[in-house]
């Protein structure tokens, strides 16, 4: 039986009266390298878990298997079977009682034998398995289930830049194939919760709240429609509990089928909201099946009520204007319960390699942290798993969007029915799952597939029948085929890179698109994820061939990514510690993060999204672009995107991050307003800080009465930059008796010698790839 | 039952033996008020055909409707009923025979009524109706068919350019509401073939000619689904004859069900070319439903065995190449067989405004006039209808390729439950007739709907049904959303506006686009068309408030289109007469569609089509962009256009079309190839004709090898004008040896003292809208 998570916050005094139980199974493991081979040994498992953190545990292998280059230890096991074994006795079952053996999730191949014969088989991680064992129960019973080893294609480029060829045929995630910032080391085993369940003979197996606001978003038209073994003739209590806990509707009725649909229409409801633009509203839904006034079953669910649309962005249609014409722009904002949305957030990747372990606990966490870092949204990126559904009611409670992709990324998934049936079943199983969530806001084919470098179209197969299937499923969501879309862009994902203009502070501003869904600047680790990671002798200089290499600081996407090292010996001089590296690294990911959001907003109502890549990381890399070091760790970037998300700030628009001696320094000054709240008109000052506290006051404007959701854009400040010591500086933005809103911009200072010491083409040189 | 069109050239000896009857039926036709009203009158029908022309002929309206103002005659027609009758006598029914009301199209919304009892009620003109009239039977019986007033929005803007708006809630087409070359004269009634038949007990419904080929593209399985009141051990025979007619798979059994697949391979078959390509290899599938050993009935359909495919045409996964980076372009390049095809033809629009009278015949004509022209597409436009079943047979036979609207153009069709339900039934219905023809190439949504006059994105719903019923029901058939997607490109439709830069001339070759799917230069019509739709004295000089202007040569699309007699004038002087203008209107037109339809071929391979708007026109233009007037009347475009689209030939890219006294004139060479032959090397020489025969050689061009389908660029020829009296001069390409690949172009000559004499600012006053 599929179980609902009460809420933390649930009001309601519901008498759960669930006759049903769950065994846990004791469980063993043990690999092979043929498919009916017997393992030469058992060993302890976990479950859920991973098949190599048992071995690992049992077999003294090196840990944590995140330091140095331990992750290597497990690569022999791609090619090898894994059978999980577990005994147990046949329970009493009562008259019509039913033993279920139920798993909510299996990575990835598998089949199951119950006292050595086959009952199962499945290709697919994300489809839950449930099977009727009471037939074909034994007083003693032995249940194995053999993991068949990852899927490869034959012929595969098996480059880090390419590992994920090996994934272009199979629905399993790409990333654990490896990526760059992901080892290789491919998860397998029993990842999501795995038991025994007896059952009545009359159970519920899903319900699916299907909802229909009225036009004016103040009535709504509920629909579940319940699905089991239902029998004709039960009774069924359906209660409905506002977000205070008032049950605000009470029905009962008979169930005539295995699959019925029940109706009822409540008035005045409360709207589900994302974050910062109202309440995360969540209705409890409780429907109870009853015989003979005893309660066999409950299902609960939570219910945020909400529209979500992705509509074309102000400006967006009035292109293009010149014959021969070519389309419009694809559709990149939210509008969610009638509003548009500024969609800010952040790349979720997954916050373990070994999903198996990732707890309710584990995201969150990470879901709170997003709350506080002012984002609103979620793009759960194709490259990685679906989360199991501890993260969709996180984001429904903390007022998280949720675009969730399916398992395709940056590949040419093919037109072959093998694949083709696999990924039907997969999504289908997402979507049924997922489409409960108020946070569910968009579904996506996957990640960059419209690119040279996974070369599908909307020609693809696969896609058109995701779109298809979202269609049947989940109507009111919308779909899109990949991201980015026309008008959408992805990259660029360091801070200077001068075949693509320079600095972001140049490419940025020049840019105009609908939405910006993924981009990044690359920060060094914590100086304690840092030394969890590597032995200390690795620590300083970073090198090549060190952990620094396997934790993706070079070598990764260019000789020099992720850690930039010429980079910033070109802004900073040469730096001669580890604590400099990190200051240097991190400040240029906190300046380069807050480029990138502010202007994005700046581009409203143009421009709908910032969504940035990516939130957090697996396991702990030297340097990424995320936010957050493994396993739960913010980097200073993550509260200077807290800063530049906001939703009202002053916002400085800077045409460079570099700033030479007797330069005019110049900025545009901007109020940027995501709320519906009318700004009433005031006062911002700009100032440089430099040296020991010195500022130099520059420009006082007093900006208008702002409206809603609506950003104004103030003066250029122009000021001969004083002669300084120091090679950094500062632009404050002070917002009289609005100190909320003050903003504060560090930049580079490169006095006449340095400039003359150190001419640009040397890095120019050092960094072609 | 559905009869499959035996084609002229159906050399297998087949022994259809039917023992099914149609039986015409007489009709007459009334027009009322509300929909209970009794006619006043009932007036002979002609059917298939229309209301409007039952009314016109026993009226004593004005003929032919398409003389001057006549189609208002029509415009009361909009708001009333018409009911068709008919009466018959119950036919004598042997054991087990039925007797079946079928009619393959009723436009648009209607009930049926037998013996004053409603049977059938439909919205939607492209689903068959196919009613069992057996168990209602009455010895005489009286048939109603009671047409609703044409479907309208409420609010919709009523003038020339919006009147489509009436159409954006229905699956009517829009077109007949009014174009910018279509008169608001909105059909219905009684449109395709219509009859009373009597059916064995059992009988087949559809086969569906279900095929597979092998890789290699040498052998097929082909997998026909029988459909129909099949009944349970019925024998069939099913054979195939091959092009040639030699039976090349004969093979008997028994039919256990209604919906049957069966099965059988073919090796070494002939393949489906499209024309230019290869051979239009058709074979016949037979299937028989025999009872002892008599042929109850026969189904025969052609089958063209091919693959096609929309692909990425070279050098479009390229881009972008800058971060933040978007989505390549779509793929819009046709490859059939495995081969890229450069897809050259025309939108398709109708060849009658009331299709009810278009008959094989009617096709004919047309589809063999665009083989002969050098064409292998038709884009059938959105705005107008699917076309009854003798077209695609036809264009399976010319090979012409097909690229199949389904009926939304220019709208923003809602995404609301009664608008989806007719749209779902018209598609399936259209999908499943079409989907055996070997010409289907291409389903697309429909006309212009991700810009900005439409309003529709991926995330309409009506687009994401038509996908899915795409991939339900033709998977092997590409599908697009709609034209113009990311990359292709609609326009311009004139031959020269300042604002959009110019000439033709001049924007072609600045764009980069990979399929050009409309585009257009107006002409003025062939002095018999123009005699035959207006008063002699209205002939010339033409003005607004004539039939010039009903006709379209004012005021559809600003003031002057589609005459362009501003441009006309301003290129060739204040003109005298009639015959002038037609031979300045056509020229100017000749030359366009040269210049855009051999651009678009200069830039293959990135470019993947020329299809220009359009082919022909349902009622006589006085001016449009079509080639071919109304009826079957060419223009001189018409051959120009053939000129353009040959195989192989030479090819001038020339900046400008008119030319100064003195100015140096340059050309840019090509040797164009579209044929999968190798050219061998050889020798074009160019020169200017001019005055009386002057001919003035400048330059020779030893050409290399040529690739298959490949093009050559080669040298710019440059050549100071001579002074010329006429105000016009040609461009001559001969090639040596070949005069098949000869070209020549006509440009537009002014002397110094029409330059002093008219400043060009006089016309960009002239044309302001």
């Amino acid at each position: 039986m599929r179980k609902f998570i009460l809420f933390l916050f649930l009001f309601v005094n519901l008498k759960n009266v669930n006759s049903q139980t769950k065994n846990q199974l004791q469980w063993q493991i043990g690999y092979h390298k043929l498919i009916n081979d017997a393992p030469v040994k058992w060993l302890p498992s976990k479950v859920p878990g991973a098949v190599q953190l048992d071995v690992m545990n049992a077999e003294n292998y090196k840990q944590p298997y995140w330091f140095g280059n331990n992750f290597e230890q497990f690569t022999w096991m791609e090619s090898q079977y894994f059978t999980y074994k577990t005994n147990f006795v046949k329970p009493n079952l009562k008259d019509g009682e039913k033993l279920f053996f139920h798993s909510k999730g299996i990575d990835y191949q598998f089949i199951i034998y119950l006292n050595g014969k086959k009952i199962h088989e499945q290709e697919g991680m994300f489809t839950y398995v449930d099977i009727d064992l009471t037939d074909i129960l034994k007083p003693q019973n032995e249940l194995k289930i053999t993991i068949l080893p990852v899927p490869t294609v034959a012929g595969s480029r098996n480059t880090m830049a390419h590992y994920r060829d090996n994934a272009r045929k199979s629905a399993k995630p790409a990333v654990s194939y490896g990526w760059d910032w992901h080892p290789r080391l491919i998860t397998r085993g029993i990842w999501d919760e795995t038991y025994l369940e007896t059952r009545n003979q009359s159970y519920l197996k899903t319900v699916w709240v299907k909802y229909q606001l009225s036009d004016s978003l103040k009535n709504v038209t509920i629909n579940p429609v319940i699905q089991g073994n239902l029998l004709a003739g039960k009774n069924y209590l359906w209660t409905v509990a506002a977000p205070d806990g008032q049950i605000v509707l009470s029905q009962k009725g008979n169930l005539n089928s295995d699959n019925e649909t029940i109706q009822a229409d409540l008035k005045n409801i409360l709207l589900w909201w994302p974050n910062g633009y109202g309440k995360q509203n969540l209705y409890t839904n409780t429907i109870q099946l009853i015989k003979n006034g005893v309660v066999l079953e409950s299902n609960v669910n939570k219910i945020g009520f909400k529209t979500v649309k992705m509509v074309m962005s102000q400006g967006s249609w009035d292109e293009p204007q010149m014959f021969p014409k070519s389309r419009s722009v694809s559709p990149a904002t939210f509008e969610v319960n009638g509003k548009v949305i500024f969609a800010k957030g952040s790349n979720w990747v997954h916050p373990e390699i070994f999903m198996g372990i990732a707890t309710k606990e584990t995201y969150e966490k990470q879901v709170k942290l997003a709350k506080e870092t002012n984002m609103n949204i979620f793009r759960v990126w194709g490259g990685g798993v679906t989360n199991k559904e501890s993260f969709f009611d996180l984001c429904d409670e903390y007022g998280i969007l949720v675009w969730q992709e399916f398992p395709l990324a940056c590949n040419l998934y093919p037109d072959e029915q093998p694949y083709l049936k696999v990924l039907e079943q997969e999504a289908t199983s997402i979507i049924k799952r997922v489409r409960n969530h108020a946070s569910i806001a968009l579904w996506c084919g996957g990640n960059e597939l419209f690119n040279d470098w996974s070369m599908m179209t909307e020609q693809s197969l696969p896609l058109r029948l995701l779109n298809k299937l979202c269609l049947e499923l989940d109507p009111q969501i919308p779909f899109n085929a990949t991201s980015p879309l026309f008008g959408m862009a992805h990259g660029h994902y360091v801070m200077w890179e001068p075949k693509n203009g320079g600095e972001v502070f140049q490419w940025m501003p020049k840019s105009k698109n609908t939405a910006y869904t993924e981009f990044g600047v690359p920060g060094v680790a914590n100086i304690d994820v840092l030394k969890a990671m590597m032995p200390a002798n690795q620590l300083f200089p970073p090198k090549m061939g060190t952990a620094w290499e396997s934790h993706h600081a070079f070598n990764v996407w260019g000789k020099n990514r992720w850690l930039e090292l010429p980079f910033l010996e070109e802004y900073f001089g040469t730096i001669k510690s580890l604590e400099n590296l990190i200051a240097y690294s991190q400040l240029t990911q906190c300046e380069g993060y807050k480029c990138i959001f502010e202007e994005a907003r700046r581009q409203k109502p143009y421009c709908g999204m910032a969504i940035n890549w990516d939130f957090q990381e697996p396991w702990p890399c030297a340097a990424n672009n995320s936010l957050i070091n493994y396993p739960n760790n913010p980097k200073p970037a993550l509260y200077a995107v807290q800063n530049s998300l906001r939703p009202v700030l002053a916002s400085a628009q800077v045409p460079k991050f570099r700033w030479d001696e007797g330069e005019m320094f110049s900025c545009d000054l901007f109020l940027l307003n995501d709320t519906y709240d009318k700004i009433p008109t005031g006062k911002i000052t700009a100032k440089l800080v430099y040296d020991d506290n010195k500022e130099l006051n520059f420009l006082s404007w007093q900006y208008p009465n702002v409206d809603e959701s609506n950003n104004i854009k103030g003066p250029t400040a122009r000021v001969i930059l004083p002669k300084m010591k120091s090679n950094l500086f500062k632009l404050i933005l002070q917002v009289e008796g609005r100190p909320n809103y003050n903003s504060e911009y560090t930049f580079v200072y490169r006095s006449k010698d340095a400039l003359n010491s150190k001419p640009i083409i040397t890095y120019l040189n050092g960094v072609k790839e």
